[in-house]
């Protein structure tokens, strides 16, 4: 079975999350990264083809010279990772998916809602394969914890917990990559909360197997000048009644890129740090605490086949990140890939972006999410 | 310079906090258990003096037995320590102070917030020593993190985080320390939030030397049938504009004593965790990371004359609820002790709480929280 | 049942184990410091007794002073702490034991093994109650280690590893604390051996149920003209075949006091820190990792009862001391201690000590530690 | 420039670290794998290029077939990694050498130390680049850990820990990874020694810079009926006069891969683990502790090179190994890779090992290890 072929529409010089969307493509050689439009500037996307060591031909200028061109190959892409910045996500998908190919795009799904909306329109209409890169699903002790808490093993959830704290926008935003998040016109309608609270969101959602109804959001601009949030502090009420905190923050000094989540239930409570991936704590009623550690027997399946290495080998961001991937190629060979995050969860990210930047806007209270 | 002697109320057989209160009490020697009124009930108080392995005859029936007596004693009492459950904290200490002496009492101040008022005006006729033991400002480095944030180490604080995650409550109230911690008739307004979320407020206040000037709070009855609150999370707004999030909860199966704060200035970021109380944790924004630990050449010297023992030899929560003590001897004695919570304190403590409990009962959004 | 009156040797100004002894053993409230010889200068010994704020008229100048004056008192001293540098342990408890009293004193034993057996004999001549502070065996979490251990939770043991690190005598020995560790004269044969070493080596006997039963050591003065060890590096063999290795050391900068210990059986292992020595970590070879927390119900009988607080509430050195003292209460009362070590195992430290000391000293490979 | 191309010796179905090198090699996108005798059975070979999705005709029936038919296209093979059992090592590398290829093979070297001199005569007479995997050399934090000792920063090497705990052959030797590496036959004269001993004694000299030069090696095969050690407690004296500590372990039940080290000089101490490898930590002897994180901006230029995500995102084993492959291609490509172990670390890892089974065997003491 041949190595599926990517076609990369970002990623050009300076950035960060387009060789990363590359590593985690290619790690387990279900995929190769064969051509792209790595920026809107010919020379900067030809220069990145080089970097990536592609085919030069296949470095475009332009969204419209790849699809014409590979179309027209025998060994054409098939499919389309996207990977620029938010308002970029929209006519980038759109432009695959109208020249027919699958695509997996880097969250949040769009700039606004309103172009979420649209992107959900065209995906159904296509009908082909779509993913969003909810990075933090990807990881094998996420998917554990997911699975232990829908068989049960915490009881019924009624708090969760889930913080990201960064500190690398506390100062001044320089850099490419600080500089395009705290720009509207790139970043769309959220900063801070569009970056990672949304991460935040989608894996308090995907652990707990629940659907957040309503929230109450305190967003703040903290950093003087700057025109998006870069502080959030958010209530949530589940759909099954549960409590819960979401706190994301970009102004958290020397806060790296710390999301935990722990989720209580009335039996039972386990917590996993982004930082240290390769451990969950599991508390019960009695007092027993075991610790689950990647790569050992006591892991549960979905869990053991996205770990490549004996426990011990820490495994991290980038294998998490190919753990999304590897479910996208089943896809794209028409197989199931039931947890991976797709059009209906990139639209519920940007509903929740857009509730909660309105209602702190708006000092609104408790406001619903739309389901 | 002879100890000083220390009368209880409350503490009686299956207390928690008399103990601890007797152990910090006597721990530098400043100070001596030799009576109390351990219980309303005159047998139990008898057996508890037994066990505290006080004279018989200085295990008093009632209050008036005990400061009748004391008073007639060449060698009586000099002060008076509180430790029942709140509803008695004003009775016990208005007949203290009525007798003349100094009062050191456990938090919450009181039941609510009329008594709190009532009791400070009643301290300040007496004109004696009050103080009220909020635990974790005793810690050293929390006097560390103070002292630190204090001399601009981290910049102008912007964000404040803290967390007083247990989980001992999570399933029915049995046993004499849950049964009336969960009774409003002993236990006043508020339920986690009096017994521990007034803490993590404290700590929050003490250590950036800030204060709360707005909150937003949502609590919660997780537990079936419960009819205080045991779950809590606040949304803060300090006097500076620094915004700040107050987690507190008994129901968070599996943690035990979780309380941690994380304070961010524009300069730098400190950590520290109530569990592992002899590391402090110190970011800047230059990446750098650094661990300040109890016992070694780096601390200040606030923090330096509280620790009792050379680096690496834990000290904990008795070492900390004496330096209360400590500083409680020095005021009893004419001394200052000015980082000693006071009487001001505890009336603060018991306008959180209530301001806290009346919001979120009223769905009050954001509210002013008295000064 | 009124409290033991304690007479202290040693612990004059500047001393950090006297004040030690005296808060352990007060924190249980069964025994209370009387009276004391500080210092070998009576001016000095005034002092501390000042200090400790006792009756001036109690703190005696000497060592016959001391006995004859507290013989004659009807509140007379009931034992004797020996807290003195090593070299005064021998005279110290020769003094005590022919007044007729108890004695508990600090580690190792004595200066030398020989006088190590001449108290031995002192000892069982007196046939009074007498015991060595090996602080670490008092945590209750190596309690429960023992105690899972001996009932076969990790199968037979194999392997043994428990390391002592510290950094404090990295440089010139500097200060009260460090000069007399470095003093043939008044430490005796062992530097960082008898210092903590003995610690570690008690540390493993006591834990594991099992008995050295040779050894090859390695010690060295690290620090350029210093006369005794400051770095050990011993292996060990088990009288049950199992192997083990010791690594004590005071020159590892920036190591605290980071003695910690972990066993090996067939099937399991156990793990403990006395630098986080609320939790104790238990693993299968199902890969199976459970924490054990202090104050929580999974613990066992024995190390239950000698936790003061609830789960969470960090105890540390000094509360594990007072347990070897709770214990020397109970021996002095006519109860039974047998977890208490006494003068056999102090002799078994000064054996290991002089052991290593000369096999190391004479490269002498693999020898047989008496037992 | 185009991507180097790769051929496997080894790493057929079930096994470990042939997909582990090719994760790494491809990495980077600077090598791609194209070919491979991935196991003496043809078939299985051919399984296993379907496995890597390589071209069918690649999964060569054996070595011969490999570099006949290699040399014959235009495209052939660059390089050749040596990833089988290690008494293949020397065969594969012989006949990749005499077909004028550069190797890189994992470690040990070889089976024994005599085919170890007679590889090195081989590499010298070739004349090609030649690489060992000393995995743990290429994380960027030991690179960091070595720099920051190159200059000095924690003064005089005095004491070197350095630990490799694993449990998994704690019990029955069962499945492929494990068979081969308690046979003689297979794994040589070394069991854990070779396994993983080695590691320990490679990252030992190359964080300090240090060679050394005596050591006293204790070798145990502790579970009935293994042939080959288990279980290795090695003391080591380095060439500027510091001591050493070597652990290894394949019985200690409960550890995965432990593999830690700490060094300490005369002005500080620096400490790295292997499962939470994005952290150094680094003492001085004025108390300051201080954590390195990856990914910030206080790492030094070749550990920043490294590193692949910014701080936060955690990096493992399989970046760790990348970072040899990089270096590895520099090498193939022409250019200089001095921190990539070659030839001469592979003899000496070998030597190590001889020496140390010899000595242990022999119950010889202190020995000499050849320079």
């Amino acid at each position: 079975m041949r190595r599926l072929r990517m076609g990369m529409i970002g990623g050009g010089p300076g950035a960060f999350i387009g060789p990363v969307h590359r590593f985690a493509a290619e790690l387990d050689r279900e995929i190769e990264l064969v051509a792209g439009v790595f920026s809107s500037d010919p020379q900067r996307s030809t220069a990145a083809g080089d970097a990536y060591r592609i085919d030069p031909a296949r470095a475009y200028p332009s969204l419209d010279a790849m699809f014409r061109a590979e179309a027209g190959r025998s060994d054409g892409i098939d499919f389309v990772a996207v990977v620029t910045p938010n308002h970029n996500h929209l006519p980038s998908a759109r432009a695959a998916l109208e020249a027919g190919l699958p695509v997996i795009t880097d969250k949040p799904l769009t700039a606004t809602l309103a172009e979420a909306h649209a992107l959900a329109d065209l995906v159904t209409a296509a009908g082909k394969p779509f993913a969003v890169t909810y990075t933090y699903s990807g990881y094998p002790l996420v998917r554990e914890a997911r699975a232990r808490i829908a068989a049960g093993e915490i009881g019924t959830v009624r708090k969760v917990v889930v913080e990201y704290p960064q500190g690398w926008l506390a100062g001044e935003a320089v850099g490419k990559q600080a500089e395009w998040r705290v720009d509207p016109a790139r970043a769309g309608l959220g900063g801070c909360i569009g970056d990672i609270g949304v991460h935040a969101f989608q894996l308090a959602e995907f652990v707990t197997g629940l659907r957040v109804r309503e929230l109450l959001a305190d967003l703040a601009a903290v950093v003087p000048g700057r025109l998006l949030d870069d502080d959030c502090s958010i209530l949530l009420r589940f759909d099954n009644g549960a409590r819960g905190v979401l706190l994301a923050s970009q102004i958290e000094v020397g806060e790296l890129n710390g999301l935990r989540i722990r989720v209580y239930g009335d039996r039972g409570g386990i917590l996993w740090k982004q930082e240290e991936p390769n451990t969950l704590t599991i508390n019960r009623l009695d007092g027993t605490c075991t610790l689950v550690r990647s790569g050992t027997g006591v892991l549960g399946a979905d869990a053991a086949v996205r770990t490549r290495t004996p426990g011990g080998h820490p495994e991290g961001y980038l294998e998490a990140f190919a753990n999304l991937y590897r479910d996208f190629a089943a896809l794209v060979r028409g197989e199931a890939a039931p947890l991976l995050p797709g059009i209906a969860d990139g639209v519920r990210g940007m509903a929740f972006i857009d509730t909660a930047v309105s209602a702190s806007r708006d000092r609104a209270g408790w406001v619903t999410l739309e389901s």
